[in-house]
């Protein structure tokens, strides 16, 4: 069972109730159909992966512009939140999560910076992405030192 | 009215509901009062803030050491969430929400890379925030090219 506690792992009792909503905003389409499949290192060079935002989101896409540096926040949503020590099974160490970029976390929000290839419509291609088929998109927006000259639309 | 609509920009109807929860996992505490007092740019140089993790995380601080950068995570919880093309008012452009940084996005949250200071109990010592005191923590984690270096607690 991958989700049982590995030995020196420590869960705590999650809070009776959240405090706030995300939506998702569109889905991340990989190669990827296992958390397994994933590729271990983000690859620069790696394959075109399409975001498909909600059309209801699609005008927000305005002034995206390739070539450019964008970071994706996605929901891990095969992720236990429970966990503050963690044994990670592919390396030899026992940390805190807050020591980690592990899946498993309070808010299990990934963050990567990609390389924006496209948009075609509602679509956003990028390159570097490493995560599951179906992964949730909560935001996209653009690298932190790129704000100023892609907001020039 | 601060929250009104300026001219050219967009709103949308929220959808019905939200698909996933966050908890607020610690407060940021830092000298701005108000979005107005909050530095337009991070400065590295900054002072230093506290984010106070809840005592349910506290040890998954474990592994955590200064010198480091580590990404930090917060829910803007000022902005509202509706707008897909926006006229901030401190640059003279029109851009989608995803072509732009504001707090103003569907999932208001914030991604910032501080310089931690030091960790003390369950208080984390960061410089380079830029937001309003009792800012909402959701996520904090060793930024990305030091996952591996930071995990060896």
């Amino acid at each position: 069972m991958s989700d049982d506690i590995r030995p020196h792992e420590i869960a705590v009792a999650l809070p009776d109730r959240t405090d706030a909503g995300v939506y998702f905003i569109g889905r991340i389409r990989t190669p990827w159909k296992t958390r397994d499949d994933c590729p271990r290192r983000v690859d620069p060079d790696g394959p075109i992966c399409r975001i498909e935002i909600d059309p209801r989101w699609a005008e927000a896409l305005r002034g995206l512009e390739a070539p450019a540096e964008v970071q994706v926040l996605y929901w891990m949503h095969q992720a236990r939140r429970d966990l503050v020590v963690q044994a990670p099974r592919r390396r030899g160490v026992i940390a805190g999560t807050f020591a980690l970029r592990s899946p498993v976390r309070p808010n299990p929000i990934a963050s990567s910076m990609v390389a924006l290839v496209g948009v075609d419509g509602a679509t956003v291609l990028v390159r570097g992405m490493d995560c599951v088929d179906g992964t949730p998109l909560i935001d996209l927006k653009p690298a932190p030192s790129k704000a100023g000259a892609l907001a020039h639309s």
